[in-house]
């Protein structure tokens, strides 16, 4: 036995007990006669006192040759410290050391164990073992440890049982792209690894396990943008026999528990907005609620004027920004300046100042009167000492480039509260998206979505417009889950994929397993998946998933502390019957 | 809402409420004036009636029409049943319909949804979803479901974190074949996916997450015997600062919890025995325990006559069959026979007729006189009315068919009892195996095992004798965990890869990163890791992993349900920089 208790768990009540500690030197300090260590493990640390007069003179000498990061075991009395440290729990003792054996050396690690510490991301990432060595990443893991067993116990506790399904399946051309793998027994044939377990949780409930969870490990071999993971991992839901409001009842519940349970934050009845008022009060289809600056169209009260700017475009619209009068010219300015980067892309920013005495100053008085401007104030709700900022222009990225304004400010003003969670049901989302590059209208979920009751007709006349039975739960404007009703029909899920421009052979070679499942009795169904690591991240008040992951691959999709991925042998590629082609 | 109860949930208490179920049809008795329905889900089974006085007409027609797994919503009276079931929960009452919905209809399955079905196994694997709703099955996935959270409960309460570790990893040569996996982003370049977690939970446990475990699927690309999956589930565990004794006494624990709590059933302390001792007492290392038939080896009592079959043996051994004297000479025929078949492959057998009046009758009597066999009863502990087996020639094959035989015996007596528990440690397992195609020794565990303390020199010298700090779990004849302590001395790390055969650039290129972590002071530590397909086919009490696995692979590694591996198209080939080669 290395240990007779952990660095975390030694107090006052433990005076004059002979203990065994073990762990990791986190500091030492060297007086010559007397020498203190602060030993670490995952549990917290303990100082260690090595003195001249009380230990013998080899144990002082090994205290004094050790270095950061050595592993060691010492047996002491626990005894009381002069000087209490109140700042850990184990500040009152320290342990008078009279064996030391050192069970590992350590070269001088290449940044600090420190939670603030000196080591760059990339460095961090290539030693990543010892990046978790820090507090603050270690308690990420543990935290999200504790979120997983307060959702497998919730879920669990509503009679839904975890169900494992394959890793090794079947490549679909829809939506990302698969990562693919070889069968060495299959030749020229390949497994796929699933970007979601999307078919297997619906045959799940066509088989009648009327429940289904799993925290399951995704793939997506995408073009990685900042904070995207190639694996990631989901909380897969799926139930039967139910309707769009007994998922949005059940997984509020999950969400409300797990507030509650990690964060001791009491939320009520989470408010529900559609996807199109979504879009227009916030501009974002996650819209985050912890604040106000709603949008407010202006258009009917700014067209009128002779200002052609407005006149010409599609939406006129503007937030009321609280106190923003008190901003400077050249804050305003630098504002400007910030809207017409080219990752936001607006042509200009127009803005009107509400002095504290009711009258307004804009930057557009040439063509707008008191009147006018009083208007929009009234249609935006800006109060006296706001400032109103307006964007116009084509819908969409006019509604994108003022919910990138309104969440940039809301960070400034410090509205973004990582301790308050504002979650938020999306509902109605559109059944279809349009896609420039392929000139066709996509499944905006997937392709096994159920248009909303009644719509199945408009799909001909009216694409865009058809809603589906889906949903996004968002917290504190990130989409932490999504998900809909099912088809569960197999004539409508044939039109569908004929919709979606899949022929009869293709729709028969991908899904043809679900559309005969459907032919036996498939029950109505639906369901939703949360990704663990954004709400993990999102729970731990954070934003970088990579924070909460213990092994994340950079932005090229490399691990770089193994330093993968990395070519194969001949021979290996051989007997899987393929080549390098490039 | 389509249901106020399950069908499992309704009791007398429930009379004259009104209800709503939904469910599937699991059969219907049709009397004309009456439609009786067994209406079926995950949670039970709840009959319904339909009768020409009380329901209406259109109803009791639609009644009629319902056919087999049909999928209905049905309204309806709760009603004292004539004729009570006492065999289910709700069998003492039905549902009087007044409303009935056809959610979906369905085909004719192709085999009985019943625990006995007509189904063979081919017809029920490309139909996984129906065969799913057999209480059978269905029931063996909720088992899993009850075991995984008692699993991840116990652990978590005994501070270990389950943390994922990532499934792109890197491909090592060592061991089984690894499953790749292109990397676009990386020409050239593969992942692998990983066999078992090991390198990561030991970084772990460098970067002093002290308890790691986790549920997760590993990968191997192996030609498939009966019953192995090319992905398969593991319960993987490390711990730091702990010897093998810390090892065996926490999972101990944790698998006397599971016996307890799954099947209730107290187990005491785990018997021990080495490896050596394993094989010389049941020819096996992983022993079923729960009957006798211990081996006697014979070398010293039946090397001294004119036989000379046993007299050119490396080993003379027997066991004793309790009662095997009532078998007749046909029936000893037979065994004889089965012993003999290739997959044995002994040359023959020896047996020895255990008396009533304590004489006895061998089938080598003209070598052998009354004092010699005593004795032989006396090795294997033979009593009268017993029936001694004996097999000679080569150690380890004669051992193994011994082993074979006490089995074949044992399951014919029924002393393999399901509901018995019989776990055992088996330890001090040899460090490396000779392999006899690459003549050459391998790492028995894994070349991460560490050699029992001051056996490092005899690598030099004896490398087969060299034992390690290696364990495995077996219970009822099934090795259901194995594990080691690992090596955490760079030095001992290096010499060990050397031995193995690798290059220093090999290990460099391979174990770099775990080599490089060892040298930032890497803590001692150890665990192990149980196959929970099979943990849990044997804690219910049955023989089959595929059984306990949701959607499982044939034996040629194919999922027939969903028609995969499958090619794929060109161009997401070239993507992927390779191409086909055969």
């Amino acid at each position: 036995m290395y240990r007779t208790h952990t660095n975390g768990q030694l107090r006052a009540d433990d005076i004059n007990k002979e203990v065994t500690l073990a762990g990791w030197v986190q500091k030492t300090r060297d007086k010559g006669f007397m020498i203190w260590v602060d030993l670490r493990d995952r549990y917290g640390i303990t100082q260690l006192i090595f003195d001249e007069d009380r230990s013998p003179k080899p144990i002082m000498e090994a205290a004094s040759a050790l270095g950061r990061e050595f592993v060691v075991q010492v047996t002491g009395t626990v005894i009381e410290r002069e000087s209490k440290n109140p700042n850990i729990p184990t500040g009152e003792i320290e342990i008078l050391v009279k064996e030391l054996t050192v069970l590992n050396a350590s070269l001088t690690p290449p940044f600090t164990i420190e939670n603030e510490t000196d080591g760059g991301e990339d460095l961090r990432m290539k030693y990543r073992y010892l990046d978790i060595r820090r507090e603050a990443v270690r308690e990420n893991l543990v935290f999200r440890h504790k979120v997983t067993m307060a959702v497998r116990n919730y879920l669990s506790g509503k009679s839904f049982v975890e169900i494992e399904t394959p890793y090794l399946i079947k490549s679909t051309p829809e939506g990302a792209r698969d990562f693919v793998v070889p069968s060495r027994m299959n030749q020229g044939q390949f497994y796929a690894l699933p970007q979601s377990p999307q078919t297997f949780k619906q045959l799940l409930m066509i088989g009648g396990m009327d429940k289904y969870f799993q925290i399951v490990k995704c793939f997506r071999d995408e073009d990685l943008r900042a904070d995207r993971q190639p694996e990631f991992t989901q909380i897969d839901c799926e139930m039967a026999f139910v309707e769009q409001e007994d998922v949005l009842t059940t997984f509020e519940g999950l969400t409300r528990h797990l507030l509650k349970e990690i964060n001791g934050v009491e939320v009520g009845k989470f408010p529900r907005m559609t996807f199109d008022e979504a879009l227009r009060r916030y501009g974002n289809d996650k819209p985050d609620i912890r604040f106000g600056m709603e949008f407010g169209e202006l258009n009917e009260v700014a067209q009128h004027r002779d200002f052609n700017i407005f006149n010409s475009a599609e939406l006129v619209v503007g937030i009321a920004v609280p106190g923003g009068n008190s901003y400077s010219r050249k804050e305003i300015d630098k504002l400007v300046d910030w809207v017409r980067r080219p990752q936001i892309g607006a042509k200009g920013m127009v803005y009107v100042r509400c002095n504290e005495d009711g009258s307004f100053k804009s930057s557009v008085d040439k063509f707008y009167n008191q009147e006018d401007l009083a208007k929009w104030a009234g249609v935006t709700g800006a109060e006296p000492g706001d400032l109103i900022c307006v964007l116009s222009g084509e819908i969409d990225k006019t509604r994108a480039q003022l919910s990138a304004l309104r969440m940039e400010l809301a960070e400034r003003m410090g509205l973004r509260k990582a301790d308050e969670f504002a979650p938020l049901w999306v509902v109605d989302f559109p059944l279809l998206e349009w896609d420039e590059e392929t000139e066709r209208y996509h499944a905006m979920h997937h392709p096994f979505t159920s248009p909303k009751p009644g719509q199945m007709e408009l799909l001909e006349t009216d694409p865009g417009k058809v809603k589906a039975n889906a949903y996004d739960l968002v917290l504190n404007g990130n989409e932490i889950g999504g998900g809909s009703i099912r088809i569960h029909d197999k004539e409508i899920q044939s039109k569908m994929f004929d919709y979606l421009g899949f022929t009869p052979e293709e729709a028969r070679a991908q899904f043809g397993f679900l559309m005969d499942a459907f032919e036996y009795g498939a029950p109505p169904h639906g369901g939703i998946a949360f990704g663990l690591d954004r709400l993990v991240a999102i729970l731990g008040g954070q934003e970088t998933i990579r924070d909460f992951i213990a092994f994340p691959k950079n932005n090229a999709g490399r691990d770089v502390m193994i330093d993968a991925p990395a070519p194969i042998d001949s021979e290996q590629l051989k007997e899987l019957h393929i080549k390098l082609n490039f």
